[in-house]
């Protein structure tokens, strides 16, 4: 087929990425390591939750009723008849004008259907004063108020965060089901890459694009597998090529930054297999290439490190994220922009920016300088529709 | 000591854990292993980046001024000395009147000092027309330009992000130096709490907090390490934190929810150690036990997930990010208020809100219910300050 496809669209791009997303196995992790795993199955609640009634206050159970009209100046008075232990099993029972101590989680006896908190009510022997009324249901959380058993609490496709691992323990998700973890073949190649370890020589160059690429999906939840650096040669790129779909469920390979090179990339992937994209009208990043070979992904990056990351971001993200059954997940920010940006309609442009006060400053140095990523806090992205934005426009920053 | 301190301002325990943060080792780590963690010192460029002037397009490394005045109409014509090859050591030179192929990446020869793209010049046997002038340094980055040797590209206290691993390799750093992973021993207490794999009996509940503050401490780039559930019992307890002082840089005891156990961890603590905060102006998370042993913070969580969540965001963070030497990182939000939120003066009040459509809106269930947290998108601080926030009010949401 054809090596030289017309440029399309970051949308159409990242149709076709989620399209040639492989399925992967899901399986089953402690709960202790399933921190941003994302779910590939529903949990429910195993059991009501809170499983009895309990009070949310250190106090006094009550029958709430008993406490109508109750104030610091007429109190009303109850006999307590005892305390409820902390996780003990009978919390007992409590009877009309008798009420009963419980600590803050505490079950609530039987009977009762509120909870004086201990600021308001006074023991004096065996008698207590309550001095302020309470409804029913105050100060309690009844039995399955939180979660009714069979309840789905996290859905499938949710990345678990801190907050749902403790929700997860609370309602017996022992261990959780996950998605399998994409393995993410990392391939560097063109003649002028050195490997970091080396000092460059004239016209030489560190290979960043790797660590880069292998940092990038590490933070969405993939692990790299490093092919290390390939010299620009067909056979060379098609047996590194080649060896990293053996092992891994995507194949990522950076550089290329010449038009000879990046024909090679695309050739090899030919070879392999089927390019579907070769060219995004995407700024920087246009000279990408979208293939699979043998059922899988196989994407073309940009040489430059600073266009790379705005491929990875653009577009690798939405594969990853479709390879693991959830949404892309962004931190962005509202922000006022500084300055103009100029742009070509039928184009999408990212362009770094500073945020400060509110306020995007377009960072517009070269692209193909690493400073720009180090200096800036996220891009902006100027639709294709668009012909630039404008001074002061509400703008959405994609924070790095 | 009297363990029955003054309740003390948020802003003031901050202040106490960051006084008694302990300064941890640093220590090597490869680079690509490097994502997250917190430079414990500079990195500076090795040498220059680029070390050669190179083109940032595929097209003819040219004088710049031979091309002065050059249109479609009326191209300059140059003399083609050959091609520069990609990480080839030397590139030649051109002169007066001639040029270079040079593909993106590739160096300058020298002599010149700009680039015309391929689309603007047209090879004609040995001669090249070009379309259109150039100015000097045009298309061309040159040696240094993005670093020059010894300048300081990564700080300190910076937490490694992919971007910055991918600038860090361009600059040599196969390795860094790196603070080390704080250790941090969870302990969670209670007669009422059950392992995540029973099934609670009445009275009971599930161990939430060890997970939840576990899966906490990871997201920060912390270790948890876990001591599971311990009796309500002082001794038990005690021999508890102190097997955990053995080992860990700072250890949480979570629970204790009810007065006599929060007692109970604050009796253990001053055995130990010393109590310094023993109650923080703070809803949910009056409660709070802020301590040292050993050198060690100890720090006692309230016993209600819900609640333990926001002491985690509220203080520990600040504690966890001391120990890393850095910062601490919160996603936040502008929105606007779409319900007041009451407030008391005196003390910080923790609200956790949904944000739809940039509007905010506070979910009021009772602070002890664990659905609030996976409904909610995060929290608004009341400042101590105020007596409650008014509806349309611009706040900030700390995204959890």
């Amino acid at each position: 087929m054809s090596l030289f496809l017309s440029v399309v669209s970051v949308g159409k791009a990242v149709e076709v990425v989620r399209g040639i997303a492989p399925p992967l196995e899901s399986g089953d992790v402690p709960l202790e390591n399933a921190l941003h795993r994302v779910l590939a199955e529903d949990i429910r609640a195993d059991i009501d939750i809170p499983g009895f009634d309990r009070s949310t206050v250190d106090g006094y159970a009550v029958i709430a009723t008993d406490t109508t009209g109750a104030s610091e100046a007429i109190p009303a008075m109850l006999s307590c008849q005892g305390r409820v232990g902390m996780g003990s099993a009978d919390a007992g029972s409590i009877t009309p004008g008798s009420c009963c101590y419980v600590p803050t989680g505490g079950a609530l006896p039987r009977g009762a259907d509120a909870a004086v908190m201990i600021e308001h009510a006074e023991q004096i022997g065996d008698d207590v004063l309550v001095h302020r009324s309470v409804a029913p249901g105050e100060n309690v959380i009844t039995r399955g108020e939180d979660f009714r058993a069979g309840t789905v609490v996290l859905e499938r496709g949710r990345v678990l965060s801190p907050r749902d691992i403790g929700v997860a323990a609370a309602i017996g998700a022992d261990r959780v089901t996950v998605a399998a973890v994409p393995r993410v073949g990392i391939i560097s190649t063109g003649n002028e890459v050195v490997p970091v370890t080396a000092t460059p020589g004239p016209g030489e160059v560190r290979d960043a694009n790797s660590y880069l690429a292998g940092a990038f999906v590490t933070e969405r939840g993939c692990r790299p597998v490093y092919f290390g650096i390939v010299r620009d040669e067909r056979e060379a790129l098609k047996a590194a090529v080649s060896s990293a779909l053996d092992t891994c469920d995507v194949v990522l390979v950076s550089g290329g930054s010449s038009k000879d090179e990046r024909d090679n990339t695309a050739a090899v992937v030919a070879d392999l297999g089927e390019v579907l994209v070769h060219g995004v009208a995407l700024a920087p990043g246009k000279p990408t290439i979208i293939g699979t070979a043998r059922g899988r992904p196989v994407i073309g990056l940009p040489g430059h490190p600073a266009s790379t990351f705005v491929v990875l971001v653009a577009i690798v993200d939405h594969l990853l994220a479709a390879m693991r059954g959830t949404a892309v997940s962004r931190r962005t920010l509202s922000a006022r922009l500084k300055q103009n940006i100029p742009s070509t309609r039928g184009r999408e442009d990212y362009v770094r920016v500073s945020v400060r006060d509110g306020e995007a400053v377009p960072i517009f140095g070269k692209s193909g300088l690493l400073n720009t990523l180090v200096q800036s806090d996220g891009i902006v992205r100027v639709p294709a529709s668009s012909e630039g934005l404008e001074v002061g426009e509400e703008v959405e920053v994609i924070l790095w």
